[in-house]
């Protein structure tokens, strides 16, 4: 029934990775725009690794979603009413519309798509995770031509993005991915110099001996998205002056030990620190929602790169907001194939 | 004799605080300068915590002092022979010349020292420490008026150069320092606006509760120059946005755990990583012999400042070379008050 819409909501807090109770499928009344708002029917939902952090109540960068909330997250779809000027039916639009088939937002919180790209592309490519990449790399990597880049969960939307304005930089780029298939997708797709598979290494000292050969001339660059194993090997590797931008780290997300591998072990804040000093490196945190007042930028120069085919993308697309969570779940594993995304409508 | 001159050569490689045998009082002949080469008789040299790690055989940014070798270190005095056209007897140099009476070194590592001045600010506050002070501060440290400072060590020749430029520039500046008396140096000559005692505190906790109460609005710019306990106690007191410049570490030097107290323990590592992530800090390491271009810019801004008396300095002066091994172990536990020299004419 039109006036009705289905949406996910936070059933419970997960311990660890999220199951399938931390998430409940519920039907509520389809919400009606105030003055000033606008109504979407969204027809791709994004999902992202950042959520797995709102599903906690811990104290970050974002407020965590409430218990028995709609899970946060990012769309694109139709308007289908609008109490704004700016906004008619028809009009196609993105917005944070949370993991629900329509939702209602105020007008100045949706950005209107671009005509001649599909709209899959503003969840990824040419969305937040692409402008992640873009901002990370240009802003805090400063890439120099004729130097080194590693980028992990590199055929992720932020990994291909990171990847492939480095390599038209005039940089080498090496890819960390997990598995074979990954591997193949980093250099034939996006363009990657080298790619190593995570997995068949089993610690950080054999993933570092791989990338020292994959990375002859040491890592200037380091984007840092994933922590843990690939960090550790990375490190020693590191040329001087180096750039490590920070930029969220899938693989502490279920352990809530953001950048490492949980459990006892030697403190490595004492190496690590010791390294920035002698190396002179330079890291830095970014959140990218501080920074959408370059997000224009970004799609001037990127935009055109995307329509020509110079800049490739990847999309794993779920069908059904009932499939959301197992999705969801399975990015946090590494099995999505390029950015995840849901299909609504 | 006047062919003979005294030196401190590394007798021993130290395990953790150098003691006395570690070092070695010797008389050499005193070296001649080849073409292009200066002699200088040293009147004053300079103490510093670097010096630790040359001590050491480890990998780091710079070559260890071998086992007989003189100590490293630099020093200003009157040059006694010239075989090159840019120093004639009688001028007053600043060079490398180790821990000794004498050294020769090529002219064109020697720097002409400036009239005007006492040719110990050479070794200070117009020198390497000064140097490393400012260029952190206003490179790394980026400092916007308004903005909360925190340093420690903060009457050291260092933090007091970082405290005081962060004054003139309108921020609130926070000094630690070790004992009551330094803390009341740091209000009083260096013009902190409050200064904690890092020893009244028994842990990261206390002293971070202390310090929450001297910057209300929190810290943007941690100028790190010694780690450990200091460091746990401000990193959750760090502002969005922050800064830590990494200078170099006194607390880690003697235990070879660089900016960590040594001893099992949690891995802190994660923690910082999230802070940085979700905080958005930056922190960047630096040599300050790799930024030497930038000296003659330093000078001519804080030069006029210290003949002004608008930038203090405080000197700390031992008489003697056989007195320098004390004066150095002195230093590495922070019982100098001010810059540490050694009188050697």
């Amino acid at each position: 029934m039109a006036d009705e819409m289905k949406c996910i909501t936070l059933a419970a807090r997960p311990e660890g990775a999220p199951k399938d109770s931390d998430f409940k499928l519920e039907t509520r009344p389809v919400p009606e725009p105030s003055e000033g708002e606008v109504l979407v029917r969204v027809h791709y939902m994004s999902l992202d690794p950042y959520m797995r952090g709102r599903m906690d109540d811990a104290k970050s960068y974002a407020e965590p979603v409430p218990l028995g909330g709609i899970m946060e997250g990012g769309g694109a779809g139709e308007v289908i009413a609008s109490n704004d000027p700016g906004f008619k039916p028809g009009d196609m639009a993105f917005g944070m519309f949370g993991w629900a088939t329509h939702g209602v937002q105020p007008a100045k919180m949706l950005r209107k798509l671009p005509e001649g790209l599909p709209i899959t592309t503003s969840l990824g490519v040419l969305g937040m995770p692409g402008f992640t990449g873009w901002y990370g790399l240009t802003e805090i990597g400063k890439p120099k031509k004729g130097e080194t880049l590693v980028v992990a969960a590199a055929t992720g939307p932020v990994g291909s993005m990171v990847g492939q304005i480095a390599k038209a930089r005039g940089l080498r780029t090496v890819a960390i991915a997990g598995g074979a298939d990954k591997c193949r997708l980093a250099t034939e797709k996006f363009g990657f110099d080298a790619a190593l598979d995570h997995r068949a290494y089993d610690d950080a000292r054999s993933l570092r001996k791989a990338l020292a050969e994959a990375a002859p001339d040491g890592i200037d660059i380091y984007f840092e998205n994933v922590g843990g194993k690939v960090f550790e090997a990375v490190l020693p590797l590191m040329n001087r002056f180096g750039r490590i931008p920070v930029c969220g780290m899938i693989a502490g997300y279920n352990t809530g030990a953001l950048g490492g591998t949980a459990g006892a072990g030697p403190d490595r804040f004492p190496v690590f620190w010791r390294t920035l000093l002698v190396k002179h490196l330079l890291a830095q945190g970014f959140i990218i929602s501080n920074h959408f007042d370059r997000y224009g930028e970004f799609l001037n120069e990127v935009a055109p790169l995307v329509a020509s085919g110079d800049i490739a993308y990847l999309e794993d697309i779920a069908e059904g907001i009932e499939n959301a969570p197992a999705a969801f779940m399975g990015l946090l594993e590494g099995r999505n194939m390029g950015k995840q995304i849901v299909k609504l409508a």
